[in-house]
């Protein structure tokens, strides 16, 4: 029976791009469970870009993690004991205690995952918090119609590689930016993206002018900054701008300046909008059967970057800054 | 019977601050109205903050006006004499001929006005675009629950003096920013705003603080710049954001940069939607019912700004970006 845990720690606030010392990993008691509680080892946990915020000391929608403490973050694992009647040796479990090899945690603060179609990490990733972020972010907060034209930033990564192929399924014409030669192949080869182009040295508005000379109807940023500031240039009337994330931005010591094109929303009446993956858990069930049917069928791919042990999650996490990842990128346990 | 017009032509195009010698004036034939055309003599006529951009060589939303033309922009007139089935002798008729005393049109350019409930500058403002402006944005874009509250810039402007009045209506807090002392009192003592504060000089974002400790559900953007900024940052959760003007940007020679917090619209949910009022001309009819009847019951009141001869015309244009006027500015011709 596991008794103790490798945890990550976050040993001191980061200052720009993190670094492996800003973490340190300890070793804990994880007690044994009492009424209601469940041990629970994990398989793999997820490092995703919203954390960065949270290694700050401020106010945002989630609270900042602690010096000191273990931080939190998405997991699956599998019950090695439970004293919950919800749950049993075996069953597979969604947490959020990651960037830990086990907890023992008050069942209700889990979720059963049931039985699964794809490998455990697809969890946290197309069939995790990634991949409703797509598929809300695409569908609900951009309002998606059949045929529309789309450009996605960051359209390798987690969740831009699912909002291109959902896309796809719609019958929309799809565009793609993303950091280097491969990651373009993979998203025109394997996913079927349109065009993709590599952003870096690129002239953003230029390249979106040739990919669609029609103008955008719906662009879905990940990135922030001049992607955003281009894309506001190639809008269609009524285009949907979802704000899902600004990557370009998270480890900036100074915030950089906004678009300086918005008001073109005035005369275009574009919608901007901001959310988060939780603004929709009323579509959890919806997504997951959803999602599951692509998957088993074909429709939707998903690729992983995966790095093994928790020696290498904070490695894994400043990856994500620096364009390691294509797909979602996982920190796998031993099994 | 009418035959000349004095009219209001771009002399050139204006850098920064408009100037009088931007423009000029001339007195031109209007000749006499064939089969289906209709000769109308102006009572008033608008200048709007738009007019702005249209003074520029740049596509938009309204194509750019032409040097040495006569500008285009709202007025009511009535008619003198028409050859065309709809409209009579007399009748008042509102059109987008405006910076000139007179003119002939096909009659199916022209909106006829019928029965006024209020003067018919009136109609170039609260029952006119303006008010259309306010009413759509604010319930439409803005999507306006009663009990909220809603922050209004360029408070005092014939937009927002408006919108401020139908929040009342809708049972919210109100709160207004404007130029000088004598619009702040017009918003709390005639228009009964919950607080009004002189942006000149003032912390934005502390005014707001003050006046709303628990933020902002609706911030009505006419303004841009530092205003959409320091809203940004005192928005609650899923707050919307109608941008509707940039007036503090429409004279810059540089595009100033945009709000450098926009990332807060991921976390709280926030929506930003750009809009004119012709992309709502479904709802024309429901405006202006509704609006003559809050009017008529006292229940929006307004102000207006007059200037006296077409030779005042580029003065109160100016006058828009130098804070002349309270309420609607309006150019009043000869009786």
């Amino acid at each position: 029976m596991m008794t103790r845990s490798r945890e990550v720690q976050l040993k001191r606030r980061p200052s720009g791009l993190p670094q492996p010392d800003d973490f340190q990993i300890a070793e804990v008691d994880v007690g044994t469970p009492g009424e209601g509680f469940v041990l629970v080892k994990n398989i793999c946990m997820s490092v995703d870009p919203y954390m960065r915020g949270r290694m700050v000391d401020r106010k945002s929608y989630a609270p900042p993690f602690k010096i000191g403490a273990a931080m939190n973050g998405g997991a699956i694992g599998r019950v090695l004991e439970s004293k919950h009647p919800e749950f049993r040796e075996g069953d597979y479990v969604e947490s959020n205690f990651g960037w830990r090899e086990g907890f023992c945690a008050k069942g209700d603060v889990l979720s059963p995952l049931g039985k699964l179609v794809a490998p455990p990490s697809a969890y946290l990733g197309v069939l995790g918090m990634p991949g409703m972020t797509a598929y809300v972010g695409l569908l609900e907060v951009g309002q998606l119609k059949d045929g529309e034209t789309v450009f996605v930033s960051g359209a390798a990564g987690a969740v831009g590689s699912i909002v291109g192929q959902i896309a796809k399924i719609h019958g929309c014409q799809v565009i793609g930016s993303a950091g280097g030669p491969a990651k373009i192949r993979f998203l025109t080869e394997e996913l079927k993206f349109d065009h993709a182009f590599d952003y870096h040295g690129a002239d953003l508005l230029e390249e979106l002018r040739a990919a669609a000379p029609n103008g955008l109807d719906v662009y879905f940023d990940n990135v922030g900054g001049d992607h955003l500031q281009a894309a506001l240039s190639h809008m269609r009337p009524f285009g949907r701008i979802p704000l899902c994330g600004a990557i370009a931005q998270y480890n900036a010591t100074e915030p950089p300046p906004g678009p300086n094109n918005l008001t073109l929303a005035i005369g275009l009446g574009l919608t901007l909008r901001g959310f988060i993956v939780s603004h929709f858990n009323n579509l959890r069930g919806e997504f997951r059967q959803q999602m599951e049917a692509w998957i088993v069928d074909g429709q939707i791919r998903y690729r992983e970057t995966t790095m093994y042990g928790i020696e290498r999650a904070a490695e894994a996490f400043i990856g994500l800054f620096t364009g390691e990842n294509t797909g979602k990128m996982i920190v796998q346990f031993e099994a």
